[in-house]
């Protein structure tokens, strides 16, 4: 029985408070805070309306540090889930800090001003709250998350030594726009268009954004281009399973989608320095995401599925060997559950179910850690039981490419 | 020996200013007024430095008709030359009623929030001009301007009637941007985002924007993809040469800019109703204006050739006879002779010359004309002496489309 705060009602808090409060037994009390409270009310109305739950709102500017220290001391969370912007993960680290809070999030901390996914800064906090007896979790969506403790446990149970780990992100959905991102716009957009990189006998290899393709043949979604791509769980996984020789990250992308972006990026509408229009600076990403549909706007229109897992080649036995875990999820029916498409849903519901393993006391420690650092059987477990139920293969060869 | 009022120093008002400066005995004394002084006197710079000749600026806001009416009276011009942006026209129009000063433009009024381009509103001052004993000319640019002239020189030389007329407007440069307009964005997007439109037998005919294309070999150019449009002088033409069966407006097109064109409008970045950002209303439009390259930044860069005329078929002594006349303009030669490139050279150069007519007393009259009403051969023959030459072909066959 444990007191909860979420700061973040996008469609990712959304999904993760409506899990939460099919699970009583673990969240006995939800409180949800956004900068605009509308959207908590929205949220908590459809969590009452779908699941029968009363839970609290609450107004919050992340980016204030002692704005959010006072809603901490109110509510008197035994955990803070964190499902807001990223460039808020310091400022919202900086008041579980003062408050002696653990701390959840789903994406790691970039600077708003440079398009840079590093642990680095969240990393820097790992002195701290094991000084303050917290505990931080880091990355606790689908990828990073999930994807992080599939490898966990290809490593624990399916081989003994992993030799390359592919993750292969695909979003077989059709959302019936000319142009959408699944996501916040302006974090998509900042994304996908860095340069990729992938982990290569212990060191970065950096290529030109989207420049590397391949087609693959995603269960119950069918051939897709997918991109090498950077994406954050790189970085840890590299960090804590050293034996890995290769790490690479795939992204599914349509041309539409990639025309779009080019012309996008072409004219200067990705550009994340101000222009100054009429007198003001105003950054053209963030005016652009003001044109696009709102994600959310997405969900009841979205048909199709998401299919993301991992691919790693190890030995096991002596033999060389190939697995594949994954998971795919159909649009229509996370968004009959939650009111949020698929996208939305595979990162609510791993940040739900992090959240239980800590309140849960089955996963604990103090200082800062990253997802695969965890014995992922309890967390496999309640992925199946909570609406992301994974399948194993054993492929007959590695990766051709 | 005349003083002459231009207002508006885009590349357009450059291009007429450094013109009429190379012609004080027509042009004594020229004032250069904009909403920006600083756009003035840079063309005041320039003037002086490519033509030793000093002229006079100010600022006004062309939207203030009082503003205008004590620039007017101070200044007090035999004629005003607008080539500020066609929301304008009204107001200064107004201004010229109020002070009994002759007006010239060069582009028809549009409503800001509607894109709709027709001559209802100007052609309405009809009485109050006439009333005034003042003379407006309308549409003293390249197209309408020039290519009316030529349909009129048609008419007085070389063909006894006309059935058909097509305007063929081919810029063949390339400024080396991803995507640029060659005038103001915001007005060039308004207008080629508007659907086709051609008169025939009598009325008009609409079709979706930018969906019927023709190839066409251009002169000194090569081969480009044109495609049919709405444009104004369609609309004067048709009033003024009811002979004409079918009259009709291609633009040239290349495919990035097309792939451009459709993804901004996609993603709405075309749209000029406002959005919400940060509270405020913005319209998309200028916004992506305020993005995109400075029209007038592309001079420099800008290599390659406008080809831009009149394709007519009818009757001569009884013969069906198809004639084509057309100018071509090089954007690098524009450039070292004014400082900006062909496309504002075309339009600029003709302002001066419909404002020549008008001081000279080459065309006069009480009221709003369009510039096919008066006599071609003075207008023809300044365009060969003052850097707009052109050319007569006598075509086999007419349009095989």
């Amino acid at each position: 029985m444990s007191k909860v705060l979420v700061i973040g009602a996008g469609g990712v808090g959304s999904v993760a408070v409506h899990k939460m409060a099919m699970n009583p037994d673990i969240f006995s009390h939800i409180t949800l805070a956004s900068r605009r409270i509308v959207s908590c009310e929205k949220v908590a109305e459809s969590v009452k309306k779908l699941v029968g739950v009363d839970i609290d709102v609450a107004q919050v500017d992340a980016d204030n540090i002692e704005e959010t220290i006072a809603l901490i001391q109110k509510v008197q969370p035994k955990l803070v889930v964190n499902l807001a912007l990223p460039y808020q993960d310091l400022a919202i680290m900086d008041a579980c800090l003062a408050t002696k809070t653990d701390y959840l999030d789903t994406a790691n901390y970039e600077p708003r001003d440079t398009a840079k996914f590093e642990y680095s800064w969240q990393w820097a906090y790992q002195e701290r709250f094991k000084e303050a007896g917290i505990m931080a979790l880091l990355g606790s969506g689908f990828d990073p998350g999930v994807t992080s403790v599939f490898a966990s446990y290809i490593k624990k149970h399916l081989l003994d030594t992993i030799d390359t780990l592919d993750i292969l992100d695909c979003n077989g959905g059709d959302h019936g726009q000319h142009f959408a991102t699944n996501f916040n716009p302006e974090i998509n957009i900042r994304e996908v268009t860095a340069p990729s990189r992938h982990w290569l006998n212990g060191e970065w290899v950096e290529g030109p954004a989207l420049s590397h393709k391949q087609v693959f043949d995603f269960d119950q979604v069918g051939e897709k281009n997918m991109y090498l791509m950077y994406h954050e769980e790189l970085e840890s996984l590299a960090t804590h399973y050293p034996e890995i020789k290769r790490i690479r990250f795939w992204m599914t992308f349509g041309d539409a989608y990639l025309k779009h972006l080019e012309v996008l990026q072409n004219v200067g509408m990705t550009r994340i320095d101000p222009v100054i229009y009429n007198g003001q600076e105003i950054i053209p990403l963030q005016f652009l995401k003001a044109v696009l549909p709102e994600p959310s706007s997405l969900g009841s229109t979205t048909k199709g599925k998401t299919n993301i897992g991992d691919i790693a080649t190890g030995q096991k036995d002596g033999q060389e060997k190939t697995v594949y875990i994954y998971q795919v999820c159909d649009h229509e029916d996370a968004y009959a559950e939650t009111g949020n498409q698929a996208v939305s849903y595979t990162t609510g519901v791993p940040a739900m179910i992090g959240a239980a393993m800590m309140l849960t006391g089955a996963w604990k420690g103090e200082g800062v850690f990253n997802i695969e650092q965890f014995d992922p059987d309890p967390f496999m477990d309640m992925l199946n039981k909570h609406g992301l139920p994974w399948q194993v293969k054993e492929l007959d060869a590695p990766l051709a490419f």
